[in-house]
């Protein structure tokens, strides 16, 4: 089993690491800049290839571990080969947009990489879909070495579990860093609040967030709320988003 | 010392606790749910009191762990009594709610309490604020007792923070539960996205949140933001949410 991997980013990077440590050789790495595709071919024992026409004949599986809107031109420009497995990495491209070629499928690790954060890639969630059984199977087969914790999803369900990491993921780190700008405005330290954030993902664990949700919108203390907004005035991005997130809330547990 | 709460829910229950273990007892309880007051008063070995007026006078520290809007009315019924400190527990309530005593302040646990979640209450960060020195000295030794984070925060900088819990825990919570939302109508287990709200406040833990925020808005990947707004055409408030938060992030990243 030989594989190429065209990408050299975060999700690239963490996969090929991921490959070998499973036992499966990354042969080849290709980039849309020469330089990432050679700094990750060294760091993992591959060759890296400087064209997407280069990719070896006796590679069997090809991973496009590329940005979402690259897929489709990078797909149509990799030789057709019969034998050969074609997969991307994407949460949000459908299937289809590989279907030039004859076996190909989807690995979407469900989770947030950032450079020079190590991950344990036994626990991350794997979405695999592909276009015929065999080809599935045969993925199911490599993801379950990568990971205890694979699971099937169709090109439908995947863009949907994308946009629920949104919220949960992207979102939230979002607010994250709104607490960090509104704590560095009264000169108080970030460290202050660690302890509510973790404890708030301690709780999801656990529970069903809709089940454990507190606040002041939960509670409908519209006393509290309209103070909020009054310091906010000045800040009118974080007081629109303030004034909606609670009016949502207030609504979804006050119907329940 | 000896300690009288009003009020019987999560702050009370968890505080009352906390106290107890740190050598400080609880004598009385009150709550407006007489009831309430009799199951913690019988939890923590206290004596519950159907009235406000039936505070000791010996008691020597009031604690008001009751809603927000209930503050002013229950400080303004308690007896003034010359020895006595009475505080609240309030992100949101400034100190001189209670200047009708003579020596008061603030006891403000920056933490989600919720029923049946036992927490490690010297980890939480306790911000405190008093109306003179020597009862800040007092509270602050009590404090001390309590948690090994104790911070000295005034009225001001206590609501900036509270708004910046709202966004990094309410918020955050709200985001985890359109996530179960949005999963249980693929037919996903939200097992499968827990991973990644756990990594997601791992990297808050030791990082900026500013510094690591990810996703295709960070990204200005207009494509994948159109896919998900399509997607989410049948649900309005979702879509409007994801719009908004999209275009925030993206004017935020674009402008650095």
């Amino acid at each position: 089993m030989r594989i190429a991997m065209l990408g050299a980013g975060n999700v690239a990077t963490h996969l090929s690491k991921a490959l070998i440590n499973a036992g499966f050789p990354v042969a080849q790495v290709w980039s849309r800049n020469i330089e990432n595709a050679v700094d990750l071919a060294s760091q993992i024992g591959a060759n890296s290839i400087a064209k997407i026409e280069e990719v070896s004949t006796d590679i069997d599986i090809v991973i496009l571990a590329v940005a979402d809107d690259a897929i489709a031109e990078i797909s149509n420009r990799l030789p057709i080969n019969a034998d050969r497995v074609v997969l991307h990495t994407s949460g949000s491209t459908a299937i289809d947009t590989l279907n030039k070629h004859q076996k190909f499928g989807v690995l979407y690790p469900l989770q947030t990489f950032s450079k020079n954060t190590d991950l344990d890639f036994s626990q991350i969630p794997l979405c695999i879909e592909a276009n015929d059984d065999d080809t599935l199977n045969q993925l199911n087969l490599i993801a379950n070495r990568l990971s205890n914790n694979v699971v099937f999803v169709n090109s439908d369900s995947r863009m949907r579990l994308h946009i629920a990491a949104v919220f949960a993921c992207n979102f939230s780190n979002y607010f994250f860093g709104i607490a960090q700008d509104l704590m560095s405005g009264a000169q108080l330290n970030f460290d202050l609040i660690r302890p509510l954030i973790q404890e708030t993902a301690s709780k999801a664990m656990e529970k069903k967030p809709v089940d454990v949700q507190t606040g002041p919108a939960k509670r409908n203390d519209q006393n509290t709320i309209k103070k909020h907004l009054e310091l906010l005035e000045s800040e009118p991005t974080l007081k629109e988003l303030y004034a909606l997130l609670s009016q949502n809330i207030v609504k979804k547990y006050s119907e329940s």
